[in-house]
Formats: C-alpha cells, structure tokens, sequence
C-alpha cells in the first residue's frame, strides 16, 4: 500500500474586486483543514488566484497583465507556501504566468511537502477563441491570452508515486491522459473553471456538462489505470456561474469522492498508489496490447480528412 | 437531418453443439423485427455465428478451423444476407475469418442496402493470451487464434454517413476512436463477447463490467461527437456467461437505448447523424484544438516508459 490522502480543495467564486491576499487566505484556510484530515497532498483550481478573466476582452496591456503572476512564488502567495511547508502538505494550484521574456501561459505548479516547486505544466487545450465573438452568451477567449503550453505532459515522481498535471479544457482529450499513461502515471491532477452555461448552446443544461466531466477523467482514469483529481472553480463570479463537481476517480474509473457545493469545499480521500498495478499489468498492460503502427492518424495530422479527402488530395 | 433507424440485435447465448443455420435463423428472426420498426441498419455481434470458442484450449488444427468462415457469404450465411436484401436492410456482424493464405483474424464485414459488402474490418487489440495460463478462472485465448488484424480503424461512406467499425476489446482503447473520428466518423458500430467474470478478478462484479463498458462507449462518441452502437453476445454458453448491455450511444456521449435482457434483443433508436455536426464544429474540432507536437509517445512507443527508466536509457 502506498497512501496519499488527497484533498480536493474547490473554491468558490472569486470577484474581480476580490485580492490575491484574499484569495490565498481562502487556500489557507482549506489547507489547514486539510491538515486537520491528514492530508499528503491538496489541489486547488485552474487560475486558483484569480477570477476567470477570459470571460472579458480586454485591449489595454496594463489590464491584461494584472492577472499574471511574473514569481512564483510571489509576495501574494508566499504566505499558502509557507503554511503548506508548515503542515508538510504537498499543493498544486494554477496560475496565469507571465515568464520574463513576456510570454503567456495558463500553468499549474505541483510541489513536495517542504514547499519546492518540483514541477510545472502549461496548459496545452485552449478552449474558445482569440476574436471577439458576438454569437455567443459571453466570451472565452483563452485562445486570445494564452499560447499553448510548451512543456508536454510531464510526469514527476512525488510522494513515492508518479504524478502529472493537466488543466481544464485538457481533460477531454484521451491523449493527455495516454502521454502521462505512457510514463507511468499514477496521478493526475487537474483544476477547472467550466462555465454552467455553454456559451454557444445555452439549452445544454448543468446536468449534461457534468455528466461530460466526469465522463472524461473517468474514462482517463479507467483506460491509463490511474487515480485522476479533478478540482473546480465553483459559483458565481460576477454574474457569471461555474459549475462544481470536483471528484476523486479511482482507477478503475469511480468516482470516490464529489463536492456538494459550489463553494470553497475541501473532497477528501485516502488515495492508495498500488491500486493501478492490477489494470497496468492486465487489461490495459500496453506493451502487450497497443499497436501503434494503426494509430498514424494520431499524430499525422490535427483535423479530421474524411475519405473522399483523401482521395481527391491522392489524386 | 439525415436518419438511420439502426437496430443493434443482441444475441444470447450460442452453445458449442449449435448449428450455423440454427444461429442464422435467429438473426434473420431479429433481421424481420427491424424490418417491422422500420431499421435501416442491423448491428450484431462479435463472432455471431459461433460460441465464444477462445475460451477453449485447442491443439488440433482441424478443431480450431470449424470455427472460421472460409467465405463470406458462404452456403450458411447466404441466407441472411438474402433476408437483408429482401427488407433494405443494411447489416454488419462478426465472424472468424480464415483468409485464402490460411491467417486467422478476427473480423467484422458492413453492407449496404443491397446485400453488398462494403467494409472489412480485423479486430486490433486482441485481449487475453496465448499459452495455456492455469491462474485464469477460465481461459482467453484470442492471442493464440487470431493475429492483430492488419486493416487499421477505415471509415466507409454508407447510408450517406461515415461509418466504421472496431470489434469488444477495442472499445476499450481511445486511440481507436480517435482514428476513426480523424475520418470524420459519425457511426461506430461494434459487438463484443464480454464474460460476466474477470478471469483474473473474479469479485470484480458484473456492475462494475457494464460500467467499464458504458464507459468506454460513452466517452468514445462524446470526445469524437459520433454515434456509437454496441452490441453483445450474451446469456450462458456451455457453463460460461456473457455479459448483456447492449447500447445506442448519441453524439453527446448520452446512452439512448439499453438492452434489458441476456437474450436475443433488438434495442432500436432512430439516429440522426447531422447531431454530430455541432461537437465537431465547436468543442471537438480537431483542427483548431489538437496539439499533435505534444502526442509523440502515442505512436513512437508502445509500453509503458517511466522517466527514470527514459533517464537510464539515455545515460
């Protein structure tokens, strides 16, 4: 057996005029009760410090760059640092960075229970778009913000297991949670911040958006035999809600662990490692079983070429 | 909108002393009832017309080929494919196919309205083993009597749809999805024999395995905004039962139609193949949102590489 026991801390909705000091004493007090639950690990949302800016155009860079962190950690968030090397917790949260040569990332950062940074991933699924669109209920313009993250998906050994990071929108993709299969991972954590409302199909219903949730880092969880944690930003942001539904899967693709709420929440549960041995070594043992010389499609090309394509562009 | 009525014909059990005839009799039973809810195409299982045979150990060459069809259709299956004709109704079912060269696969055919074969598709991902494993509560010997089947995850245009097929354990792998829904695919079928037990897991419990079926399924048509038939041999075959679950699953990853039974079943549901168009233009197209620089471990290896291990290598 080797037992992490996780905590999931959801947050709830976090205003524009609301600070990072804040914010982060919101992290803190989730931590400390996470501490109080005997927690090893605690993972916060996408863009934890902040509210979801994407949802606005901006043009003024000045205003942009507000919402970036250039350190990490920062003055703002030394404090949830040092409280976390204080209770001996290891924490993952996101952040939007700016790196000094100016670039712009949606990243999250993963570290030990002495509070060093011992891993960074940006985020490599923009969802949305980079020009304003007038079609839809409100704007999501990660496209327009961020560039695609640069790192792949690494995976870091941490507390005795193999550990990787995704983000959001990353979480539907069957190839983010294969590439961190394929090292090995036995954990992968993620933070989200989804809209309720699907800004281009307003009937969807909640109902439907967290059935795909769930459905996505089940199926991750299921077919890599990985624990996946997935946590949100939950509530209503000014006038704009998100949905919650941050859960614990095992790895068999269960849901252990769901928030009630849609508030700051702390899910917990006593994560064991070896539980991924059986599915790694049997149905989903990829040595044994993958063929990779029919999967080409996978990585020659991006978008879809149906057949009659193919054939006009043989020709 | 462009409709099938698809008519997914779960089969119960066969047993070893059952004929080809006796089987084809069935499925053209289950072939008049689409005809009567007005199906435009049927979906059977995985190897049809036979008991699940890889359970059995088998040394004699002339034992293992009464399993296998040496023609398609041959003298037993004519008349099915006649039936078909005679109602319009298009089919697709599996069977073991021994090729002219004497290789063994594991094989699905589709046809169009007319009786005419129009896709071939060989099983993949062959679960199971090859040398007699004493530790099994039974055995799964698809390893041992087929070879990986060499036709990679082709989509064909029928019924004016893109249709492809993938056969039981390949449902379970993400990347067959993916490759099909790179075509632009907006109909998976499939059919499986899936034992009720885990052979090497045998508390894991029937709930759990109609879980992981659904699972794989589900996520497979939302994350390729694709229709998804699958379709099971069920009921008890000489001892050994098969799980039933039979599904229709829609382009959101919503299961509308289930079989209720382990039985011979007809589950039906008219299928409108534009509610793919939206997930392909918005959340899923690929174009705009794939990363395929950050997919190389996907195709470029095939087990499981820890990055200690990747560190070691590279030393």
């Amino acid at each position: 057996m080797r037992e992490i026991v996780i905590g999931g801390a959801q947050m709830g909705a976090i205003q524009k005029a609301d600070s990072r000091a804040d914010v982060v004493a919101r992290m803190i007090a989730l931590l400390d009760q996470a501490a109080e639950a005997g927690c090893d690990l605690v993972v916060y949302p996408e863009l934890t410090l902040t509210t979801f800016f994407p949802r606005w155009w901006m043009d003024d860079p000045a205003e942009i760059d507000q919402w970036f962190e250039t350190e990490m950690p920062g003055p703002d968030t030394q404090p949830l640092f040092d409280a976390a090397r204080k209770h001996g917790i290891a924490i993952t949260f996101g952040y939007a960075e700016k790196t000094p040569e100016g670039r712009y990332f949606n990243t999250s950062i993963l570290t030990d229970k002495e509070g060093n940074i011992v891993g960074k991933y940006r985020k490599t699924h923009l969802p949305g778009h980079s020009e304003y669109d007038e079609d839809r209920l409100f704007q999501h313009l990660e496209k327009k913000y961020f560039e695609p993250g640069d790192t792949g998906f690494p995976v870091w050994r941490n507390l005795d297991a193999w550990m990787g990071m995704c983000i959001c929108n990353d979480r539907r993709w069957p190839e983010v949670y294969r590439e961190m299969g394929l090292q090995g991972v036995e954990l992968i954590t993620l933070g989200y911040n989804t809209p309720t409302v699907n800004s281009q199909h307003g009937d969807e219903g909640l109902e439907k958006r967290l059935y795909h949730s769930d459905l996505s880092m089940s199926a991750g969880a299921y077919q890599n035999a990985t624990w996946v944690v997935g946590v949100a930003k939950a509530g209503v942001e000014d006038g704009h809600p998100l949905m919650g539904g941050s859960i614990i899967v095992d790895p068999n693709g269960m849901v252990v662990a769901r928030a009630k709420t849609e508030e700051d929440e702390l899910i917990v549960h006593a994560c064991d490692m070896d539980m991924c041995n059986f599915g790694k070594a049997t149905i989903f043992d990829f040595k044994r079983h993958r063929r990779i010389e029919h999967y080409t499609r996978i990585t020659g090309q991006t978008g879809v070429i149906t057949p009659d394509q193919e054939t006009r562009s043989a020709e």
